[in-house]
Formats: C-alpha cells, sequence, structure tokens
C-alpha cells in the first residue's frame, strides 16, 4: 500500500539565463529578458513528493518535520536569498533554468533519501511556470 | 480515451497523533505538538479523481454533481466538524495520520464508485502538507 | 532525462449542455442548471504539460515564451470571449463538457507539437471541478 | 468593539457588454471582445462583509451559515447558471459590468440585512478584475 | 507618507462554540455542527497589518522578520496545536469564535507594538469565513 | 456611487536591500539575507485600486484593459526582468524594499491617472510580506 507524502516549501533567488559561449544577439534572441546581465529573480516554490508504504506504527510514511528540516538543510540554505549563478557550486557551468534547478534539486535530496521512497520534485518559478522532475529517463 | 475527472471537496476535524502502546515520552518524541491529548484541528482539502471513459451521449466521465453528492454523503457527513480519534470508527485503532486518513477515505469510496473508474485521492491537511493515494501497492 | 514543463494560461467562455436528440425533460434531469438555454460561462484554467529531455545547450525542455504564444495561438485565440455552442466549429456536434474541452484542446494542441514531447492538459471548469487527460486510452 | 466577518460563496454565469443605443462599431471600439453577441462567462467570487458588534451571548457578529443562506437566497439563487442580460430583471436595461453587478448585489443585500451593520461586497470577475462597493458616494 | 505592512502566518488548533449556561438543545440550535463536544478544528491563517511611516533610514516600516518573531512568540506559540477551549486562558470563559479569537489576538499584538503603528489582523478560519478587526469602535 | 475597480498584475525582479552609509556589520545585522551583495529575487504581485463613479454609458468605472495598458507601460516595462538597484533610475539612491517599491509605483501611476480617481497599490514581496499605500499622511 504505497502512498505519496508532499511538502510545500519555498525560497527567493536572483538568477541570469545564458550561454557564455554565445554572442550577445544570440543570448538575447535565446533568451530575452532573461538574459539581462543584471540578474531578475523568482519566488520559488517547491513541493517535494515521497512515495512508500505507511509504517504500521507510526501512520507515517515519513515525517514531515523530518521532511521538512532536511528540506531546509539540503535545499533552502543553499539557494534562499542567493544569486544562483554567482552564488551556488552547481551554476557554475549550468544555466539556472527551472528545468536544471529541478533536476539538482532532485539529485542533492535524492542522496539523503532511502531507495525505499519513490522521488519526485515540482519547482515554481512563477504561478504560470512549473517543472516537474522524478529521476526517471 | 480516457479522461480524469477530478472533484475538490473540504471538512474541518479535530484530532491527536497518538500510540497507546507508547509512553508519553515516546509519544511526544514522535509526534511533537500533534500529541496534544487535548487534540488540535484542521481544514481537510479533499479531491477525489475518476479516470475513465467519455460518455459519447453525456460527454461527462462522470456525473460531477452526482460525485460531489456522493463524496458528500460517504465522506463529508461521515467527518466534518468531527474528532476523528473520539467520533469515528475508522479511527477507534488506527493513528489518525494524514496518510490513515487518505485510505481511509479511497477505501469507503472504492465501495460505491464502478470499478470502470481508476480512483485516486489526495488530501491536503495544511496548505503545506498532502498526501496522494490511488489504491496501488 | 525527463522532466515536464508547465504553461498557465486561461480564457471566459459561455457554453451551455444539451442533448439535441433528447427531451427538454431529459436534457433538464440530466444537465440541471447547465442546461439553461441562454447559457452560462466560466473562467477557464489551462494547464499545459510537455515532457522531454532537457537541451543541453539552452537548459530548456521546451521555450516557455514559445509555447505561451503556441497555446494562445491555438488555443486562447480560439475560446476566449466566446460561446463555445455558437461559434466555434470543435462544438457543433459535440457536447461543450469539460472533458470534451479537454480533449479538443489536446488534439489541437497535438498536431502542433512534435511527438518527441509527451503532452497532457488539465483544465478547471471551476475551482472545484477539474479534468486531466493526456491521450492515452 | 466592531468586528467585520466575511462570507465568501462563488457562481457561474454568462454575459455581454454592450450598448443598445450605440453602433456596432462603437460597441466594439468600446467593449471589445466582451461585446459578442453570442455571450461569454465567468466564475465570479464574491465576498460579503458585514460589520457590526459581537454579540456577547454568542461570540457572533452574524451567524455565518445564516449569511450563507441568505446569500443563496438572494444572490446565487437568481444569478448562479444564468445570463446575466437574459435571464435576469436586473440587467433588462443595466451593462453587467462587473461594478453595476456589484451594486446590485450590495442593494439586493442590503434590504435584508439590518443597518446596524456595514454591508460591503468584493466581487472577483476574474483572478485578475475585480471589484469593491460599500455603498457610499 | 503612511504605508501598511502586512505579514501572513497561520496555526492549527481545535475548537467548540458553546454555551455553558445554555441548554444541550440551545446549543445545537446556535452553533450546530460547530457544537460537538469532542470538538472539530481549523487551519487558522493571519494577516498583521501594521501601518506607520517609512523609516528613511531602513526604508521599512517595521522590520518583517522582526514582526514574524513576534507573531510567533505572542499568537503562534500560545494557539498552534492546541485546543482553544481547554488549553488556553483566554478562553476560559469566553467563546472561541472566529470573530473572539481575532480580537484576542488583536489585543495581545496591542500590547507588544509602539502606538506609532496602527493595527489590524485578518483572520480566516476557513477559506470561506475569516474576519477583520483593527480595534475601533 | 463610488466603486472601485481593481486590477493584478505581475513582474519579476533581482534587488539588494542595503545603506550605502553603514558598515558591512551593520548592513548585515539589519538586512540579513536580503543583504546578499549579488542580489536575490522575487516574483511581485502587484494589485492596483481604483475608486471612482461607475460611468452611466459604459458602466465602468475604469475600463480595466486600459487600466491592464496603462500598469504595463508605466510599472512593468520598467521593472519586469530588472534588477532594481542597477537597473532602474528610481533606486539610484534609494532602498529598495516593498515599502519604497509601493510607494515608486503609486507616484508613477498618480500621474497618469485622473485626480477623479483615488488611487491605492497592494505589493506582494511574497505570500508571506506583501504592503498597501493609498498616498494618504
Amino acid at each position: 500500500m504505497k502512498v505519496t507524502v508532499c511538502r510545500h516549501e519555498h525560497f527567493n533567488a536572483a538568477h541570469r539565463l545564458h550561454h557564455p559561449a554565445w554572442t550577445a544577439e544570440k543570448n538575447t534572441a535565446v533568451f530575452g529578458k532573461c538574459n539581462n546581465p543584471n540578474f531578475h529573480g523568482h519566488n520559488y516554490e517547491l513541493i517535494v513528493k515521497l512515495r512508500g508504504d505507511i509504517d504500521p506504527e507510526t501512520g507515517y510514511v515519513f515525517d514531515m518535520k523530518k521532511l521538512s528540516d532536511l528540506i531546509k538543510l539540503e535545499i533552502i540554505d543553499k539557494f534562499d536569498h542567493k544569486n544562483l549563478n554567482l552564488d551556488t557550486s552547481e551554476f557554475q557551468n549550468l544555466n539556472p533554468t527551472a528545468e536544471n534547478l529541478a533536476v539538482v534539486i532532485w539529485n542533492l535530496l535524492r542522496q539523503k533519501i532511502s531507495n525505499n521512497y519513490a522521488l519526485s520534485v515540482t519547482l515554481y518559478e512563477t504561478d504560470r511556470n512549473f517543472v516537474e522532475y522524478n529521476g526517471q529517463i
């Protein structure tokens, strides 16, 4: 009997979409306003989902307080109130699109969560743009 | 051609997370503030999803009015403005976590909905904590 | 590494649920207030999801600006501020239920989006009633 | 000690913005897509606010169940699943803009609610467009 | 130049609406399901608003981090995961309606916030029922 | 008969809270993570409210399409996908707090909107922090 538990957290960050090997013209053509060299930013809304068995003693799939603490330690402390391009090692050579950020977050969490749980993340860059990643190929 | 129809309902209830065979210390260590012996409560938001074929005559997968009535009869009337621990037979010997409540709701609805429909439920305990269950193992 | 990108758009429309071969009594019995001959209407909220590979150069699965433009061109321009029954070719002989509208939208978008992407749509008719369709049978 | 109690209800309706004395060209110039002769529609979200004294016996300013019942009887039953232009006496000679609809709703409620309460209404035509009216000049 | 700063917090609690001097019949007639002797509960959403001058040095009316900390200390720690009737001194002899709870919260905060600021609170008991209080008579 | 019409728009921007005459230590003590020299960012949600008379011919207080166009021209084009500190003249010598940003937006709009209308703005920096300004002292 598999149940999915979901935890909603948030963080704020600045970023710039940019390809270093491209000309300014091509960067503007592809990334538009998101290529602003002085950065822009977002309130990122993050939902982390774990699918697993209910522990018959606790009635929990995963203690949501512990899940919240884990997300804060591994994700929020790293990205909140940061410049994704300048302040984080993950995006030194990776464009901080919502897609790439979701994969980075999933990889960071995957290392800390037992493989007894299927893991997926939903990341809202804005209310209108969001992405989902569950590690499948 | 399978389409999923989804209905959003809500109810309010009190509950307490507690394991009767554990000491007070262990209950507090595991369940924290949720172990308050005097209970606390939530506005539960429930989404019920049915996946099935579109009836070519009506254009409906399932009449949403009838789905709403069914959820009210089987779920809302049973749990709304109730104490899950004290007022319901389902949680006499089951800890009323969001996980267990989602499974109980799914089982109650599964008995009343034709197996022509795949059934899943999403239950929000708060805006930040929610669970999903679709009966799969 | 498959990531799903999701875009949220909206449109407003009038509609009436009606079966032309049925009596007025049967139409009222089945469709209730939705059978009003003078129509009623909704703010439809539409989420379009594309699942595909991240382009290693851009970091995009699909340019969200282009996805928004495509949805506006193919869906919003066709349905926004329209009467689904009277103003659109798609519903001349098809009841404009949320289920049928989701399938129509999916079919319109499927023709314009490469098969490298899995496509699904979620359509909210109200906050309480919504449908999902991904083309699977 | 004045407290304001607020109740949120909703209804769906079709409408058309139109001035009968104007040419088709002028109607289109002023009302744009909202002038569609076949109507369009909305999910209207209505918030009714009453400001008054707390009854020391009940702790209520106004029983919210009774407020909900009153709104249903006076407003929802009249406008839900209706065509504002064709199905209601209020808009036979009045353009059903959000502004006029809010004033009509306020006037209908004002007749049924004691003058011990200050009354205001907020009406969402869409998530992006809404109006407020409190009867002041 | 007066600006209003607003902070949104939340807490969960159980409560029962009841008048000790009334018969069970009258309590049921007035409070309905909210009179359940075993309690029910809510996710309370609280918005605290302070109106004052912008400090020309900081650009703040009030440091939102300090406002959040103050609300947590004075309100959330007191009411979160509590039974309002049984666990709090404020409601020993006061019915824990949303109206009374908003006034109690306002009074608690008013003692801790300089009179340089006008203070108001908005308290959501559910998405559909909420109250506002600003201390005016 | 005064009615308030409200329009909701949004923009994304990067910013840094900083006082140039203070030491790094004092800036950190006052502004915390918001003082990050590499900036962070937000999805700003903006609600503009105009209070005025209903035009008896149109039924409008103010054409919402024109209000949206005006906000886009005067506010969104100036701030969207920008770094408030580096890319805008308004914040060369003004700390881009939510409070100051609301006042700047109000002043920009006030110059373009007839004094027949009372004007107020609500600016959400996050879901939890927002400010209101109406030009009153």
